[in-house]
């Protein structure tokens, strides 16, 4: 990624830890995005261990591509955290103890009990001299912007919850003003999918997306929760904002079978909003997801409002016992077939005493398919509103996967019920 | 990380995708631990784009410090892959035809129903002169080393599990063979513990360590799994082993009742086998994590052979309904009682005709929490062998991290109980 024009910047990654491969580098990923988003691009990207040496010349090297270079880690206590001095002797900067840092390290000690602050904690308070101090509300070390020739060089903890909320918090509003003509910052939406596969919707979508302007930039991502379309187009003095809302009303009547959300919201995120509007309740049975769908459903506080329950009929036995299963329509049809599934739907909602029920029984692999069942053929159902509506699906992928994709698209033909979509 | 004697290496991953944030620099994780493990330390990272004035000055900044320098991605057969032709000018070499690579990947592409070979592709089968081919048995990219002046460049895909398939087959075979003297392995034994924090591991152990030969170092590393312990020794012709031996043998009597595994399995691989050993199945009752035991335990393929299913009774009704736990112990003990989980065991081990049931109940947070019972509460009761062994907790964390420490709690109590290590 060349970048003449505009302004570039550049990530550092500091820690042994990072170098042994004991920890992945999510900061420079994250920061990276964050970067791109905000209109300057990551030219470069680099870890080093805990040495001054490597530190100076990592960040020299990043000045002579970029006029902006995040550090992330080394502010710490102890003494391998040393990105605060080697950056203080690169700039030939003396380390001056701030003192209302000192008070606030004091402050936030006491108020976890320690009436003495630790003197390891003290160099936290030193920093290089001119440099502007970026809070840490999360922790105890604060982050530091340097400004030498033009450029800047921003430090900020490794601990990813306080690094990230101090970038949000102070380091955005920071490049926005230093450099905020030369930023063009990145637009995104992204319109999530189920039960369409990539090829045949990126087909179903072709006329509306050659009707696109040419600002917009149109990406299909593939995952276990369906294909998700991100529109990408450069904020250029509002302009790219105009041109989304466009594409939006273009590929709208295209997308509503199967668009379940808009932005970060998953498929229970949006069931969960349709179930409280509703005021309904629903339950699963569930025989080779076993536990996943209700895992899924309970990962949001809350959801004791709208579940019920469930099984996990892990056996024939089971479906039978447990869920009451007519034993002869399992011999019949065979324990996957759309008719357990809809049964098991069935008899979900009236031992859990629910609107709605799902149902769900497959093979997920890597054993025991067949000829008529290969590894994969899910069959699920949703059962209420005095109808039963079934399915029969074969999903790629291992066993994880398969237990994924059937997990979401059970969850979506719910969702379709709910909001009157189903065919 | 300062390494004067030995040998040292360095990575660099190429690929635009990285640089703007949408992939997590995966590769670098992986083959920093493994070139860690070999006994080359890892020196620097670096993560450019697909950008040939880039890759080239990165693998020379590598090359300055390392004699080793793995490059991975940009291998592929399209206009952005640019690894190959960037190396080849680096050092000056010409791009050749490869005639045995040309008839590998004819042969591949009519494995999978291509009669002709793409255009495209051909130029995965041009090799810098003299550079020695690293076959790629799951994928179209060759891996390439080229040798200068008595360093070594590794390239390689950026495709995960080919880049892993192919360092672990060959490139493992070549650094071995290269820079033999010059190793020094590093050897790991992991100890994985549940049931105890870290701070009470730390001093029962206390003693032990101290015995420790000098060569041994010791690592505490808690996770939602618990605690592991680790211990790392230089191999030194084989003197590492005895000493992780030695230690071995120290700590066996105190980590006996918290030890579910050594090296990589988890505590359902170690529930898994004990299991099948006793010919023994079991089923779960649980509440609030509302379907992640039972998760778990089927996320193995088999575990149909020793578990027969499992109800999430998310609310009161389903306990006392659907598990039929007597209403009256439910008011007067609360729902988030020992008492309560004790019934869950007992009622799931009769409903599912198990030998073993598992019961849980608690407070997930982040809202629910009372003065008795604060969020992170968790009760839970392993029921079979005419007894009921019953626990309460309080577990740390946000909403995510009390579910999967319950559940990981509440295996490791019916692995105990399997193992005769109850209290």
């Amino acid at each position: 990624m060349t970048e003449s024009k505009g302004i570039s910047s550049a990530v550092v990654a500091v820690g042994d830890e990072l170098l042994i491969g004991e920890t992945l580098d999510g900061n420079g990923s994250w920061l990276s995005k964050k970067l791109t988003n905000l209109g300057t691009p990551v030219t470069g990207r680099w870890v080093t261990g805990d040495d001054p040496v490597a530190i100076k010349q990592t960040i020299m090297t990043a000045l002579e591509k970029s006029e902006l270079v995040i550090v992330t880690g080394g502010l710490g206590p102890t003494i391998d955290d040393l990105t605060r001095p080697s950056v203080a002797e690169l700039f030939g900067l003396k380390l001056i103890v701030n003192q209302s840092l000192v008070d606030q390290l004091r402050s936030r000690f006491s108020t976890i009990g320690y009436e003495m602050l630790p003197v390891r904690n003290l160099v936290q308070a030193e920093v290089p001299e001119g440099a502007i101090i970026i809070p840490n509300c999360e922790g105890t070390a604060p982050g530091l912007i340097i400004e030498n020739e033009g450029k800047s060089v921003v430090l900020l903890p490794g601990v990813p919850h306080e690094m990230q909320s101090m970038f949000d918090r102070s380091v955005t509003e920071y490049i926005n003003k230093r450099f905020q003509s030369r930023l063009d910052p990145i637009l995104q939406r992204t319109f999530n999918t189920s039960g369409i596969p990539e090829s045949l919707l990126a087909e179903e979508l072709d006329k509306d997306i050659s009707r696109f302007p040419s600002d917009v930039s149109v990406a299909f991502l593939p995952g276990l929760q369906g294909v998700s379309l991100r529109l990408t187009a450069p904020f250029s003095g509002g302009q790219g904002l105009g041109s989304l809302d466009f594409c939006e009303n273009i590929i709208e009547t295209t997308l509503a079978p199967y668009c379940y959300s808009v932005g970060k919201k998953s498929i229970m995120d949006s069931l969960a909003e349709c179930l409280l509007m509703d005021k309904k309740c629903f339950a699963v049975g569930e025989s080779c997801t076993g536990g996943l769908i209700s895992k899924h459903i309970t990962d949001l506080p809350g959801s004791s409002r709208y579940f019920k329950g469930g099984i996990v009929a892990y056996d024939v036995a089971t479906k039978s016992g447990v869920l009451g299963i007519d034993k002869s329509v399992i011999e019949e049809k065979g324990v996957v077939s759309e008719e357990v599934a809809a049964l098991m739907a069935e008899r979900i909602t009236e031992v859990m005493k629910a609107d709605f029920g799902i149902g769900l029984t497959g093979i997920a692999g890597p054993d025991g398919g067949t000829k008529d069942n290969p590894v994969g053929t899910i069959c699920y159902a949703v059962a209420g509103h005095d109808q039963v509506i079934s399915f029969r699906k074969i999903f790629q992928g291992n066993r994880e996967s398969i237990r994924e994709r059937a997990a979401q698209a059970a969850l979506f033909s719910l969702f379709r019920i709910l909001t009157n979509r189903q065919d």
